[in-house]
């Protein structure tokens, strides 16, 4: 598998499973409709832990631009190598996007608030306000790329053999899930923790092209939020990663 | 221990603490009465995890006929084995579940719900749509196989000592866990996630057979979801690692 | 840290933790008053891990009679060191009741309900009667035995260094701690699963000792249940071990 | 990295996420608000988590003033360095705080309660009763610190690379977040287990410098029992290691 391709698989498990939940939890008929936050939040951290154990030896399951870019800022992985992981983030959480649709179906049909239907995609803030928002994705991020940077591993190989990159590794599946569980239910009440470029822009363009019943709007004018905030948050933890040092 | 008593013993397992925690939520009077999806699926979980440490050293801990035939077109488990796994799946199943009953008789006297009787035992949709109830199924089982592909290890050996089969070991047990625990939170919204043909006709046919005071149909018409939904899952999982390579 | 005391601390903070637990959610005005199974459940597991961690290097962490004779029963631990196990994990149960109702001392205070009071301290079956809560603490028992029996770990010595016995050892924590979150979450509803008699009747003597202001009765007709029923299952596990071999 | 950053950025990852959490609940329109016991409790076991793979190989990870007092007692830490962990511990657990109000701000101006505003930063007991909250933070830090003693390894360095001190290292994240975990859920009910005197009194110092709309009073008077009940326990507990030995 190479690592483009890794990044695909990995990236459509984190979001079928992550999208699921919401799925399960928002929509009407379902049989978890109505959980509570400890069932949406465990669940994106399993997902996480999904994607990982299957991408992380080929890829090193990045899943997510503002690790790819965080990674690079810090000097742990090539800039050559970064479009062609961000172009397999971006189609692997479009797929998976894709699949959360086809499965729940019956129970988008089944509800009426387009609002909830669109939380299954894309994230939408609590209490809108810019700075605060860009505020919560900024140090959501910067959780996850510091504790990543500092659990990374360099184990994995690329296909072809030849290069070592940085990522996590099937080893750092555990980890990582639960700073992605801990980071949802602590810092996810403000804007829902999108905390990843292509999580959150994928499946807004595929609600934006699917053609679900009774659909609200695409929320455009938010959507830059949790693609700005992301690569500030990972370059802020890179700059700290690069002065403290390992 | 053949690993023909080890699916039997380990798919027990599972179906005793899966069809338990269903018991404990759904029927009446139990001290878990109404308790929210993540008991449901947290049990689950660990359910696997119980049946996944006591059999993993001496089947692989397939514990799913969808396993067995998805690691069969694999190429990573013999043909020859697969309709002994499979009778051990069934009858180990069938047997959890009638212990189920066995403890929780009074609770079962004490609800009036077959509905609520029947889903102790076996699945049902919570919108009926053989399309989608199929996608579902399919991509349950998809997500568990395609996992196991990716973390399977060939490290635990038959009991002769002679052959060194793929399965789960019994290091496999966090990670199979997680995976499941995920699937349930994510895609267990629409048809309650069987992802495993002994799961729900084992148990089936063991509510068709128990002197259940009050009981409703056996659902038979939705049957066959469950099990063919999983098969084609697992097949196209197959595929797929065949085709990605490891 | 001799055996014996390494069952007295061990036992002790698992009672600690499992009784604080259900006292939290039990008595009035606490912080988690009203808490779902799920917190219940939890936290007895981390009890568990908790005695394990700290008395699984020197005493194995049976921390519970019901796995002492098991063990004995399957020639895994020498009988001749039962009594001093059995004395060491009732002097931790009831040494961690104990302390529970100095913590919350002001919440007994504050709570009416004598059954609510005396749930912190021992089992009562949410349906009496005989028959079905002794198949289930049977049941319990035998699924957290069965699953000890096969990834028991023979590694840890006393403090002498001359015999090695067979327990948990500190890397079982987290297998065991799961086992026991799943027969929590899954076997629960019935009898409150105590699947130990130190567990239960250590408590329940301190419960009829200490001035609780406005307590009910000790529950004495039911409190051979939960000795005897997890004695009968571990005798199972400790026949199918033994007849189906490692 | 040196010990001290790494106490002051473990810190205020520990405080960030476990302020976050108890913001993310308590105040009003977040999305996670009014959820159950078992957020709080799993969020701030995941908090120690972060805060322990960040910090672990550089510091130890102690994050607590109770625990570096504690293990010095214990004769496994050098009184000489306490004073620069206590100091990086306090001012990281000031920085936590003051980020999870820039994040949490438009939620905090949302919400009239200002008792549920001044939670986001320190305890207060739900039954004030100094003898009986002592007992809380003395018990909740006892079963902390004596988990501590026993699985703390001695296998990280200091960055000048010449001495070997004790604390958790990065292997030791998985045991004590579960260990904190439990606490939580067992023995938060009374005092709302602040167990650390930097996690309860450098938030409180932030509470009460911030801006906050509506904001009560900053509880000094209660303030000295989540500094003194922690000391004391930690004290127990090393007292109790010193006494049985490893």
């Amino acid at each position: 598998m190479t690592p483009f391709i890794a990044e695909i698989l990995g990236t459509a498990l984190l979001i079928l499973l992550g999208g699921g939940v919401v799925a399960n939890v928002n929509l009407n008929k379902t049989i978890g409709h109505g959980s509570d936050w400890i069932v949406v939040t465990t669940a994106w951290g399993l997902a996480v832990f999904a994607g990982v154990v299957v991408a992380g030896p080929y890829s090193g399951a990045h899943l997510n631009p503002a690790v790819t870019i965080g990674l690079a800022i810090g000097g742990l992985f090539p800039w050559a190598d970064v479009p062609t992981y961000i172009a397999g983030e971006f189609i692997g959480a479009m797929l998976g996007a894709f699949f959360v649709y086809q499965m729940y179906k019956s129970h988008f049909d089944a509800t009426e608030d387009g609002g909830a239907k669109r939380a299954v995609f894309c994230t939408a803030p609590a209490i809108p306000n810019t700075l605060r928002n860009l505020i919560s994705e900024i140090l959501g991020t910067f959780v996850l790329l510091i504790t990543v940077f500092y659990f990374a591993d360099a184990s994995f190989e690329t296909q072809a053999g030849a290069t070592t990159k940085v990522g996590l590794g099937a080893i750092g599946a555990i980890p990582v899930s639960f700073i992605v569980w801990g980071i949802g239910l602590s810092l996810g009440g403000t804007t829902g923790y999108a905390i990843n470029p292509a999580r959150d822009l994928g499946p807004r363009i595929v609600h934006a092209l699917l053609p679900i019943k009774g659909k609200t709007d695409n929320g455009w004018g938010y959507a830059w939020i949790p693609i700005v905030g992301p690569i500030i948050g990972a370059t802020i933890a890179a700059a700290v990663f690069l002065i403290l040092g390992k």
